[in-house]
Order: C-alpha cells, then sequence, then structure tokens
C-alpha cells in the first residue's frame, strides 16, 4: 500500500519563513518513521498534526545542524509527555554522545527507551525491520559522512477469499501455504490452485531518502526502482560549482538519479535560501524526470 | 533610556502554538542581548524582526533544553551569514563543551570569534560590561544550577549646552568635568556652576530576568529597584505544591517578588502548556502588583 510523506521542513541550513530545515514524517503502514529532525521540527509536527506519539523510528542521516538540531528538544517532549514506548534511532554513531551529555547536563531521566543503532559511515544495509517494513541505510556523499536510507514495504501474505475457503472446505491446517502463495493438495488427491482461493498481494512499496549529497554514479544502485524518492536539490543549474564545492546536488541532477533509478515519482527540496520561489527547480526537474513534484512544508504525497 | 525587550518566547518546556521556548532579545542603547535561546528562537527572531547581527551578547540561564535548544542553531547561522565581529557567550560552564562538540562533529570552523564567560554557578556579580550596560548575574532557585541576570544602563555623563558654554566663554579643557557634575572655577576666581550650563542626564535604567526559580526571600536583594522584572510565571496559585515541588513559581510570587523589590513594572512569562488562555495568572500576578504585563511572543516592552 502507499507510503505517506509528510514534509516537515524543505530548507537547508538557513532557515526562512515558511521552509523549516530538514525533516518528514513516513507512515508506512502502522509503523510511524522521521526522517532527520531540524531545529523546529516537533513545531512543524503540531502545525501540520503530526503526533509524536506515532513516532517509532527517528532515521539521521548526518550532523550538520540543520539535520538534527531539533532532535534533543523532540526527545525532551516526549518525555515530558510521559512516554513509554520504546523508541528506535538510528544516525551517526557520535550523536549518542551528543544526545547522553544534553540529558547529562540537565540531569534528566527518560521515561522511555532509546534503542540507539549507530551508523559508522560509510554503511550499507539493513538497519531495522518490523512486521510492516525494513529500513536500508547506504552512503551519500557529502562534506561530513552522510547515509540515505530506503523504507521498503513488507510483502503481505496472499489475501484468502473466505466464500471460496468454504466452497472448498479448506482445513485451517492448509492456510498457513495459501498465504505463501502455494497450491494445495486435499486428501483426495485434488490440487486446489492458489489462484482460485487467494489473491496475490499488492507489490510493495519503497521511498528513498537522499539526504545531502553531491551525485555520484553508485546512487542509482541504492534505490533502483523504488516508488518515491525524496532527493535534496539545493541549487539550480547556474549554480552547479556551487553545488560541487558544498558537495550538494542542482535539480537536474536529482532528477537524472530519479530516471537512472527507474524511479516511480520524485520530490525534491532542501533548497537553498536564496530561492523564495522554486519554479526554476522544478522546470529543471522536470525537463529530465517529469514526474516530479516541489517539496512545500506540510506537503502530504503518497507514492504510486 | 528606556531599555527594550522584544519576547521571542514565553511557553515553558512544552511548546505550543504561538508559544516558543525561552527567549528575548533586550536592547539597551546600542547593545543588543539575547537571554535565553530554546528551540526555533531563529525562526522567532526572523517572524518579529529581529536581526541576529544586531546580537552583542548571549546570556544562557540555565541547561534546561528549553533554554538553550536553540543556541547551536544560531551561532551556525550566523556562521553562514559570515559574521565577524566577536560574540560574547555567558552561560553554564559546560555550555562550551556542549557546542564545541556540535562543531568538532560537523566540521565546523566559526567564522568568528566567541567569548565565552562560563558561569560557575551559585555566582554573583558582574559578568560583562560595556559603554552602554553592565550585566549582573545572581544565583536562583531551580532543579538544576540556574542563574538570572541584571542589566543595568551605565550612567551617562551631565548634558553640556552649547548656548551656554558659548556665553561663558568655557575652555575645552573644562569640558570633561562639566560632564561629570562639576562646578568650575574661571582664571579670574569667577565659580560657574554646574546646574547653569550642564543637565543632569536620565537615571540609569535597570532589567531583571528571573529564569526558572522557586520563591525564595534573597531573590529581592539582588533586583532591588530595578525599572523592569522579566519573571516565571509556570503556575497559577492552585498548582502553588506542583510549582514547589517542580522549583517553578505561580504568578502571585512572581508578583510578591516584583513588589517586595519596588520594581517599576513586571512582565511574567514561562507559562506552563497547560494555559491556552493567560488571564487568570495576570489577574493574580495583578492583584498583588498592579502593573504587571503578560508575555507574548512577539510583544515589546519598554522600561519605564
Amino acid at each position: 500500500m502507499p507510503i505517506e510523506i509528510t514534509i516537515l521542513g524543505c530548507g537547508s541550513a538557513t532557515p526562512v519563513p515558511d521552509r523549516n530545515p530538514s525533516s518528514q514524517f513516513v507512515r508506512i503502514n502502522q509503523t510511524g518513521i522521521l526522517i532527520d529532525c531540524g531545529e523546529g521540527s516537533q513545531m512543524q509536527m503540531t502545525k501540520f498534526n503530526v503526533k509524536h506519539s506515532k513516532i517509532d523510528v527517528i532515521l539521521i542521516s548526518h550532523l550538520h545542524g540543520d539535520h538534527y538540531f531539533g532532535l534533543a528538544g523532540l526527545i525532551s517532549t516526549m518525555h515530558l509527555m510521559s512516554r513509554k514506548r520504546k523508541l528506535i534511532l538510528a544516525g551517526p554513531h557520535e550523536l549518542w554522545r551528543l544526545l547522553e551529555d544534553h540529558f547529562l547536563v540537565s540531569q534528566t531521566k527518560l521515561s522511555f527507551e532509546i534503542d540507539f543503532k549507530p551508523i559508522h559511515s560509510p554503511k550499507e544495509g539493513l538497519l531495522f525491520e518490523n512486521e510492516d517494513c525494513s529500513i536500508n541505510t547506504f552512503p551519500l556523499h557529502h562534506r561530513i559522512p552522510c547515509q540515505g536510507f530506503v523504507v521498503k514495504e513488507k510483502q503481505g501474505g496472499f489475501h484468502l477469499i473466505p466464500e471460496m475457503l468454504k466452497l472448498y472446505k479448506l482445513p485451517i491446517t492448509k492456510l498457513k501455504e495459501l498465504k505463501m502463495g502455494k497450491d494445495i493438495q486435499l486428501e483426495n488427491g485434488d490440487i486446489i490452485p492458489n489462484s482460485r482461493v487467494a489473491i496475490p498481494p499488492p507489490i510493495p512499496h519503497s521511498y528513498a531518502y537522499c539526504s545531502d549529497t553531491a551525485p555520484f554514479e553508485e546512487l542509482v544502485t541504492y534505490i533502483q526502482n523504488v516508488n518515491l524518492i525524496y532527493h535534496e536539490a539545493t541549487f539550480d543549474e547556474s549554480l552547479a560549482e556551487r553545488a560541487h564545492q558544498t558537495f550538494h546536488s542542482t535539480a537536474k541532477q536529482a532528477a537524472t538519479h530519479a530516471k537512472d533509478a527507474n524511479a516511480g515519482k520524485l520530490i525534491i527540496g532542501h533548497f537553498s535560501s536564496r530561492y523564495r520561489e522554486t519554479e526554476l527547480l522544478l522546470n529543471e526537474a522536470c525537463s529530465v524526470f517529469p514526474n516530479t513534484i516541489i517539496a512545500k512544508d506540510g506537503l502530504s504525497i503518497l507514492s504510486e
């Protein structure tokens, strides 16, 4: 089923009115994932009706302030609201030291457990999985160690058709095999094809978050065929040299990654504060990858 | 001359819409002072037209996140805007370690110098002075080490009356004495009373910031006779027990401090998120100290 992304901040390092630093909320079935948490993210959550109680996992791509300066505040608020449920937190390994120091000096003993999964960049592989999804990480190419994430829906079981189960008088012991898509053999030797009593599950959706990065060839191998990509597009093409110097991407480069990865849809964000209007960036991206959406704080987008 | 306070945040630990965590900008002559810097303070500055380039001094009262989680972000923005001017920063001594660690992991070498003045609480005395003002600190009574601040305008010189200086043909060598308020003797022996050629300067204004604190007797000795006080008033009187347990004040207790200190005017703030309306708190304070103003994000107040 579709994955829903709510943009909480699509600005870059310098916050501007109506554009907070990076943060977004990803809903995949019953699992809530916050990716990056720039300053003010918790206020954006209140503004856009994203409840922090719905967050199961927080992923931090790298330790530039515009991607994590809101994290300690959000965790403090969860504590003040007496959260009990464990929180999964994955991010650069130094992040834990920074957080611990905050809570040490404020003499705070959190009301809930944080299961911290340190990332030693460059890292590629599985970070977390539950019944709804898996989260993989992959290295990006930025000034400091930086990681991207791919969230992938778990393949669901085949949907059984109750009327058909009844018609064939199928025993409960066979249901597991049917849900796995197998044909089954009855005691009398008859074979019931799976397709008569079950419907294949929908193809799992997937979402890739490409945080701050210069373009590089291998990137598309990590995000191949995803339904939806969020990719930074800090600059327009006329500032390609500046993008290169600062290890960022232009809108066109972001779109090229989406095209080469055969993605379904692209969201571009992380705009430099120099762009009050973003039409230029959208046009550049669309010229390469037409199914591009421009991020905007508060916007919700579904994978397709 | 009056000191101007602009409230950037008057909420307490949990941010609510329209009420950010603690921060305020104090303008005293040509000196700009930011007191406390909760998360989102730099966005509030943009919203309320307080330019970060006007900040000369930042004071952090204590290391609860709602009083400093916006500091690293603000300093980062100053750096990104290529600030060159030295910044004075005073706060709990551990603050420097926290900041340094942020800039270490982000590999940031700031574009400007920070002159950090560590406060080892409890501390009483002068923190900083320049030609406009002096800043003193004093200990408060909170769960963790916490300091208040008194900003006092420097006593200006006597204002000389140009017409009278001309009339008496007073030599330049005497002007310094006149500005100090002294009578002067001419070469012919005549004595010119200061009051004939000069006007006494206005009485210096003063402002006290009382951050998170339980009420305690000695407090009023630190803030005696100030023109204006900002005092936390986290709770109303019905929650006095909760205030006591958490080392906070009620609105009435804040007003009692203002009254006992013989202050000119009181601003109350740092309201618990449970108060959507603050009339109850204002009424309680006014019953003890009528010249009370309720803080509101974006409000500017002059000392009187």
